[in-house]
């Protein structure tokens, strides 16, 4: 598929009411891995790039880590959309770079946020422009555009969410993402919003039939494949030590992940 | 702990009878994990970072990933020693280069394997000239020496194993790591090796407990860690979906995987 086509094919898997389940990847091995799966798209986590890598989330610190596994992802046979975290800067112009090196790899979707390392949200005017200018630059990239009035817990989270969430729309973004959505608003955020809507999976939380029910577009599982990935190595480690069964599921042998590398 | 108290630290967790269990991490997170979760020392999974980059394991691809992930974890409070292959090089005197770039860093320990890319086994001279020149270069390492003669299946692997000890024992090695050893061989080998000796967990095999009364000295996860992590991950979106609980031990939260990273 050229760019054009694979783009069009991201955008096609947000249908509201049948939600995209999009995976979040840290690695090649387990981009690869959720691939061979089946999953049609994967997206990375920002919070397994960076821990991969022995660096802080969210503080815009694994600018070079996200474009060098984009590198390493692009011959992989799936939909690739990339967290950007805030586009690891505040100059609208250099954030459309960015995106215009993820677009020359093949990535067909980023996730941009508004929200900043000191727990605040960037200035609406700000956010909303940083999303023209990739929009501007790379026309068919994907902006899946995060407001983090309720990840970051800001007073009047709802009327926050939605101001931003107009103007983004406004300024050209394909969709909203609103992580810690509380579920009782998903319903109403769907009719108000008016782009395809994706919220973070959450364990315990409503499941992907719900969530369609409520027209949800996209599911995205943030950082919680990394981080159960990680506690069952630790799980694993201690079972070990223990001479106890751990009760995992089998792991994939030596074969099967060798052969997710390209040789 | 300066080089030399760290060197010798790691070397005195090697106890015949009460064996050392050292997981392997394959990158920052897991080994910042792993540590915070106690462990005294930290091995590398050759298998794990390759896969982690989307390369193959066992081909001398890489060095350079090898050589980045011990210069990541050089911070962190554990004792590291470093899976590196056959040393990435048949000249023994890249290889102790390249372990001297390891030691700089602080690292204690390296696995030197000699199974080849292509199935068989190094000459044992050349195996054993490696274990020297690293020995000569920097005295103070733990040199794990690897013989893959029954990893590769290998005709008479006792023997050929056995041959391979005692020339590696004679060219300086600290130990000796023999993955698919049969069960039954490994009281044997204790007594007969001359070195301490270091096997690879297997599922449903030997725990550690018995392990120690054959006398083994340190019991690796080798790539296990890894691959049940990548397949916890796996399980993990199957579950989401198909709108069931995965049956996972609980993920660690977000904010304890953020502290793993050094700010």
């Amino acid at each position: 598929m050229n760019m054009n086509d694979r783009a069009a094919a991201f955008r096609a898997l947000h249908r509201p009411g049948r939600p995209l389940l999009l995976p979040n990847a840290w690695d090649h091995a387990s981009a690869a891995a959720l691939a061979a799966r089946g999953h049609p798209a994967v997206g990375t986590t920002s919070l397994g790039v960076a821990a991969a890598a022995g660096k802080p989330d969210g503080t815009g610190a694994t600018r070079d880590d996200t474009l060098d596994l984009a590198r390493r992802l692009r011959d992989l046979p799936v939909l690739l959309t990339v967290d950007i975290e805030d586009g690891f800067s505040a100059d609208p112009a250099a954030v459309a770079g960015f995106v215009g090196e993820l677009a020359a790899l093949g990535v067909v979707g980023v996730n941009l946020e508004d929200g900043r390392p000191d727990g605040s949200l960037a200035p609406v005017d700000l956010a909303a422009a940083r999303i023209a200018a990739v929009k501007a630059a790379v026309p068919g990239m994907f902006v899946n555009a995060r407001t983090d009035a309720w990840w970051l817990g800001v007073p009047d989270a709802r009327p926050a969410a939605l101001e931003r969430a107009a103007a983004y729309r406004a300024a050209g973004a394909d969709g909203l993402f609103a992580p810690g959505a509380p579920d009782d608003t998903v319903g109403s955020l769907v009719a108000e919003v008016g782009l395809p809507l994706n919220v973070l999976h959450r364990t315990g939380g409503p499941d992907l039939a719900t969530l369609g029910r409520l027209g949800v577009a996209r599911v995205s599982t943030g950082s919680l494949l990394f981080r159960a990935a990680l506690g069952a190595a630790l799980h694993l480690a201690d079972a070990v030590g223990a001479g106890r069964d751990a009760g995992l599921p089998s792991a994939p042998d030596y074969g099967w992940v060798q052969g997710l590398s390209a040789g």
